[in-house]
């Protein structure tokens, strides 16, 4: 049961959009542009960040959404059910493993994010600006989590929901052709 | 030393809105919304919630200047320094009591704002879209906190600075005259 009344047929964060939409719309606006906007970072390792984030923050409804998302942007369930276990020996590459970690951090507390994680990262390749992001996600993403559970959104429990709100959310990002993704994250 | 390079002049939030500015422009909105706009909460009462969120969080930069511009708003500054020690026998109303507790259950994590917690905010005068705003206000200052320290942003060491900024923000909420939130604060 939600501690407020929200509309029955929306769970999780769909429903809190609905409650109140003049806050919804930059919610909705800060998403797009840092998951869906141009970056050096492809929509699965984004995705992959949201994922890993809302997976240690126990947020369930949030976790089952994004994963499903990139389980389709990549075209297969391992790699992000591996992220999720240990980001460390999971088939991502080095420079993603160390945005996981600087993700992993932030979720953490922002102070734990070292010094050290971050000259990790850049000797991995990463910008500044993939640096800037990952952290922004991250955050974003402890909202998000802060918001959907602190209200107790409902959480569907047939898996076949969360599958189709991933197609719904992976349309949106104009879902490229199965495999594209794969150079990016693969060693 | 921030991770990434960010305009000197610039310390904690500022020089991260400064850095991206597209990504700023729904983080302001979202910020003017739910601590700005309508709403039964006071501004001061919203912004304890901000200060006691950071101050949980250990974010340095945020809660100097939320406390900065809760003091202004108030006209002192005991009020705010209790709540941050401990909300439950601070000199705010019960409602307001119940609503920090909730927005401290937040930022612990969204699972643990508990329904005898709702219902106690309920007794106390709460309404459903109060206790939506404390949840979302209390998600996104665990956002601006992780986000603020994740890219380990400059903190200034001259509180005059946050004197000096907590003006410029009540300045934004178009400050009362002195005493005008005493009324609500008050038992």
């Amino acid at each position: 049961m939600p501690h407020i009344p929200l509309p029955p047929h929306l769970p999780g964060i769909t429903g809190l959009l609905e409650y109140r939409q003049d806050t919804a719309e930059p919610i909705r606006g800060l998403t797009q542009l840092i998951l869906r906007g141009e970056s050096t970072l492809t929509f699965a390792e984004r995705e992959l960040i949201a994922s890993l984030v809302s997976h240690r923050n126990e947020c369930r409804f949030c976790t089952a959404a994004h994963s499903a998302v990139t389980d389709i942007l990549i075209g297969e369930s391992d790699t992000c059910t591996l992220v999720k276990e240990n980001y460390e020996t999971a088939p991502v590459s080095d420079k993603m493993k160390a945005l996981l970690h600087i993700a992993a951090l932030t979720q953490r507390g922002g102070r734990f994010v070292t010094e050290s994680a971050v000259t990790r990262a850049k000797n991995a390749g990463a910008s500044d600006l993939e640096i800037h992001d990952t952290v922004l996600i991250a955050a974003l993403f402890c909202f998000y989590n802060k918001y959907v559970d602190g209200l107790a959104t409902q959480l569907p429990d047939d898996p076949a929901y969360f599958k189709a709100l991933g197609e719904r959310i992976a349309v949106s990002y104009g879902r490229r052709p199965e495999g594209y993704e794969h150079s990016i994250l693969d060693h």
